[in-house]
């Protein structure tokens, strides 16, 4: 029997949408709001999901307090209070669209994770934007 | 990389459910409240989501702006503070269902996503009923 | 010991905003969309909140189920799956904005309270739109 | 045309995590806080959906009022104030985690939903752990 | 200036209503399903605000990280993931409901702000029936 | 008949918490990691309510949509998607805290409100921290 196990997490940060090789108004025309150069932020809530075999002997899928502390770990502890576009490594050279973000947190996680068992990110940028990464 | 990007919006709207070709007996067996003559109505809660590549250059898979704007345009001008037996064509001869208002929903906006890309909505007839449909 | 309990419960409805004595353009000019005359409606949550002394006895400030069992009675069976406008007698001369549906809800509960204890009735007419009234 | 309809519910329960076939610094290791002898409990939220093709009489794909009733008689009447160690057979002999609860709920409902149709469960446990299983 | 700031908690616990004094048929008769001999449980969602003047200084009423450390410490680690009736010293001679819960979370907390500032317990026993004490 | 109407809004910003006359372990000691000079970020959820008697034309408090448009003329405009150390005049010299950024709100709106009207402002830095302030 296979099932999804998910756990909710936060953390807030500031950033900006931005290409260093395109010029201002490129940026501009395509990021908008988004690119000011002081930044903004957002409150980024965060679903991480385990799909797998239950465990027999402990009717787990994956221990909720080990996901817990896991997300606290990699994600929270990386992103939190954080200017991602200036801080976070991984955006050095990469646009922190909300799409990107979910995909980095993925591969943070993805090793952590048993090989059997799939992984899902949902990703609130926003209560009213959000995306999902599966792999 | 395949992200799914999901944005909420909503609209309130009257509505009943009926069929005018079976009798009122029948109607109201089948219907029962939702069947009231006089309409009742919803704050319909709408997540339209599009699944598909992240492009490289923006980090986008779609436009969040574009895509808000267009369920603006398409929907919530077509659908809010409307009734939808009197004055939305496509249930003229269609019972506005919640799965027939997605379906609906859906039909209106997938000429306007790109091939490539998958659609899906979501509808909140109400905080504990909803509806969920990919074509 | 003084404390408030509150329970929410809601009902879906039917409604414009439109005064029989204004003509088309003055209804049309105050109330916009809301005035459509094939009406439009809602998902409305009500949070039905009593303040007073703790019963030593039961612990309680008001039974709980016999809250949930008023509001049933008095509010959802009158308001449910109706017509404001045109199947609630309060409505029959009177405006149903939110303001003045929460005031009906107020009058109606109030006489099966304790007079010791006080009433408040909170009405989200949208997950954005509220009103409060305490009489 | 296929569309999943879902509905909430909730029940509120008492439980503990525990085998007893473990000695009791096993339990206390595996299962922490949750291994409290004189149990804890949870609100759970329940989202049952139902997938499959929309009739074409009704504009339904199941009538939310029968999964409603459905819900209410096979699971809420079973599983709401109860202590699920203690009161609930099916947890004799199965430790009731999220993840087994879920699969329980599953095998309660699947029967009384026909057989073309697909059915997934998600269960809350708290606002921030759920779990969710299709069969 | 003076602002109330609030700060969101939860705990987890079992419990039953009943008073020891009372024999079985009057505590059923008034405490119904709430009074299961092996208890039921809850997701306790808690709201803390003190209210008092702005610091010159800091821009804070109180520091939320201080406010949340005094919830964890005072009241997590009292309640969460406990039987209220059985483990809880409050409790021993207290009818652990939503009204007295609040209560004793009120006088806990009481001693540990400032006397200048005011302070609100708002408890949801179930995101439906909540309660709220301020002294 | 005293109403409290209440609209919703929202808007994203970056922010730090920081004081220029003080050295910086005491900024970091005081702001622990909301004093980053890298800045972090929140959506910031705002409650705009405006307490008054109806009015008997209209059954109106306030106009909905007057409000919300109020809002986003004055607010939304003012503080989304923006720096506000950097580029919003209220905060050059004073700490923006949510406490700090409640009372700026508050005294935005406070001018185009009725003087016979009550106004409160709830503010949500996160969806666990708020602050409230009437004047």
């Amino acid at each position: 029997m296979k099932v999804k196990v998910s756990r909710k997490a936060h953390f807030n940060a500031a950033h900006r949408l931005y290409r260093p090789d395109w010029d201002d108004s490129k940026n501009a025309a395509v990021f908008g709001k988004c690119n000011n150069p002081n930044f903004h932020g957002h409150n980024y809530e965060l679903v991480v999901s385990v799909f797998g075999e239950i465990d027999d002997e402990t009717g787990f899928v994956m221990d909720m307090k080990v996901l817990k502390d896991l997300i606290k770990d990699k994600i929270e502890d990386a992103l939190d209070h954080k200017n991602l576009n200036l801080e976070v490594p991984e955006f050095k050279n990469l646009n922190p669209t909300a799409e990107n973000i979910a995909v980095v947190i993925w591969n943070k996680l993805r090793p952590h994770i048993e090989v059997s068992k799939e992984l899902e990110v949902v990703l609130y940028e926003t209560p009213r934007n959000f995306v999902t990464y599966s792999g």
